[in-house]
């Protein structure tokens, strides 16, 4: 039973974060008490000079698309997509997504992301990666048009994945309204339905999907997920949704659905601004997620938040919207949960031990006190300060090392398959 | 005559990065070589794994109020500057604003930052402040009202600091449209042609002082930067520039004028998005700045970078606009150049000797080669990677080290100030 000690400790639950001891037990945060009164051997002392946050989630990512990362900058999107990016994801082999992933978790692990959700392919590859670095993850295999293979590929990991040491939850991964007729996506949904398993679904990334609904479907998007059965799943992951109208979100908003916003994925591309103001008002669950590495260019949660909680205010022209402590909790508790980690993104007892132990002792932090953690945190902080990354109570990153990670090997392997992807 | 060795080396004069050695010589480059040519004793080895930039700028900021950062976060504009600000800054002693420049130093220098626009009061004491830590800064005292005592003070810093050690230029600080009547701004204009200097003015930040412009003094933007005789100046650097029309733009496309773009504070204060599509356009150079610590919350290019790349693409749709090369100049030598410093912001003979210094060798520059480097640099990249802050030739930061600051103790006296003046 070791003990992170002498920490300022956020919890979304408070209105102010406070000075304590975190006792870690099984996986789980048995119990947080007075600073310095823990007799347990320390894991980590923070000396009053360490924020602890519950672990940042990337609620929707491809970590694998780290190798395609800077492969094509800049252009419009399909061109984007049909001359840089699907052609290098035709030649991408099992060994690829492996390295991929592997490079990814090692740049999350020392950004204090402890649970990402995952779509993408050779998902048994990201699995294995997930499972022997220690961090938590939600994984699809991303389903394209009416394909029996795909979503044999996408049950058999549900099979032999989901729920694995309480660590993975495995979804399935119908791609977007515009690669998988409707048909097919009532299809998977009654199977999710049927296996007791969650969907995650890129959803209104570009303002043509909205105008597929309405122009081809003839149907409004709340109506749509709910038609096509998906809305009854038992998680449902919707990434992007810059495009899902005001008035169509009091349908989903609903304990089972959280929408994943990716703004600087959405930026970059060119895709848009979600109306997140509207999301928050309406009661809908909002987490934060990357998504790929190429449309970003950075696994980084920190970033996410800050983006998240600048460009709401400056497009609505109101500084008063996009709080830092909604920030701060899209991108822990939300995600979390949203990925089917029911108990996880409170630092209390009963919660996973999933934490990030942030230096405070630096000219970024000075006036940071209990009052005011989430503010400093989003606008002021950055990865550059995680001093350690803890998931299910395991150090996994401490001040550059990585304890279950071979960075030299993953560099130099990501290195390669990189270079001879790209050339 | 200390060389920075085999180095992979951008200068946005070239289309690519090349890797050679930098020679140094009395606080400017000498030559540049071919990589592990140059003879010279070695400033930095480079091993072919770190980035060498040009030294960013922060042309538009106001270094002292790190003491006043997450001081009221998320408040309308007037009543942050109101009930928040106005009655700290009151308080403020020359002692407070040499604590909160050091402190801002150390931060930007550990962030790859080589030079600063700052407009503030006891301005001496942030130039004590820049003389002894090494950096380059613009200067100016700011002006209020129509009072002789601040003009007199500002042009005494002129007289002081102007050209001291090749590392500070002054310019005179009108305030704003809102807090200078058009006679007093006549009157401080026409004293800095009479003495060669430069203007720092913030410019249309709020919609409201475009309605000023408009409503009060019946003019548009660029005829009152003419009739007031802000054009002519030697250097006019304009801060925020937020509601300038595009149409009133190719009258201030001239080489003496900067436009600073600090997108994070404009949206963090909710005041919009400057249309920098159309800056770009027009030819009118764009510089980037932070702005004060208060509204922002970071000194940090990186970050400002990163929002400038991917705002606007957003907001017009267009993934194609506001490019990395771009980008990646605005916060270098267009920095410099507005800010007096006509000999910096290339790595090439002949110019001052300012560069930053930045480790390629971690999962987020896997993939980074001679063609690509602005882009990885500005989606990718953070002041997490960078090891080294070279100014004059002087490595000032090297590794969490800095060699002109006595770190803790700037900590300790800007954290005891901040107890104070939020107390």
């Amino acid at each position: 039973m070791p003990a992170i000690r002498n920490a300022l400790i956020w919890d979304a639950g408070r209105d102010r974060a406070e000075y304590g001891d975190i006792v870690v037990k099984d996986g789980f945060i048995s119990s947080v008490t007075a600073p310095k009164e823990a007799k347990e051997p320390i894991l980590y002392d923070c000396k009053g000079k360490c924020l602890v946050l519950p672990g940042l989630v990337n609620a929707h990512t491809h970590v694998s698309m780290t190798l395609l990362r800077g492969l094509g900058e800049e252009l419009p999107l399909m061109e984007w997509l049909q001359k840089k990016i699907f052609p290098v994801e035709d030649r991408l082999t099992a060994q690829n997504i492996r390295s991929g992933a592997d490079l990814a978790i090692m740049e999350m692990l020392a950004a204090g992301v402890t649970c990402f959700a995952d779509m993408y392919y050779f998902m048994d590859e990201v699995a294995m990666s997930v499972l022997e670095s220690g961090i938590r993850a939600a994984l699809c295999r991303g389903l394209v048009g009416d394909d029996p293979v795909k979503l044999a590929e996408n049950l058999a990991l549900a099979e032999t994945y989901n729920g694995r040491e309480g660590r993975i939850t495995v979804q399935l991964g119908p791609h977007a309204t515009y690669t998988v007729q409707p048909s097919a996506l009532e299809q998977i949904a009654a199977t999710a339905r049927d296996k007791n398993l969650g969907i995650h679904f890129h959803w209104l990334e570009t303002k043509s999907e909205l105008d597929l609904l309405r122009n081809e479907y003839k149907t409004e998007p709340a109506d749509y997920l709910e038609k096509t059965g998906l809305l009854g799943v038992k998680e449902l992951i919707l990434a992007h949704c810059v495009w899902h109208p005001a008035e169509q979100l009091p349908a989903v908003a609903r304990d089972n659905v959280t929408f994943v916003h990716n703004p600087k994925s959405n930026m970059k591309l060119g895709s848009g601004y979600a109306p997140v103001r509207e999301f928050m008002s309406s009661g809908v669950r909002v987490a934060l997620g990357t998504d790929g590495a190429a449309s970003n260019n950075r696994l980084d949660l920190w970033d996410e938040m800050r983006f998240a909680a600048l460009i709401h205010k400056g497009y609505n022209l109101d500084p008063t919207i996009a709080g830092a402590r909604d920030i701060l909790k899209m991108a822990t508790v939300n995600g979390s949960y949203g990925a089917g980690f029911k108990d996880a993104g409170y630092i209390r007892a009963g919660q996973r031990a999933d934490m990030v132990i942030v230096d405070m002792d630096n000219p970024r932090y000075v006036g940071c006190d209990p009052g005011n953690v989430p503010e400093f945190v989003v606008y002021a902080g950055s990865s550059r300060d995680v001093r350690a990354t803890v998931v299910d109570g395991k150090v996994l990153y401490r001040d550059g090392e990585f304890a279950t990670l071979d960075s030299e090997k993953i560099l130099a392997a990501a290195s390669r398959d990189r270079r001879i992807l790209a050339g």
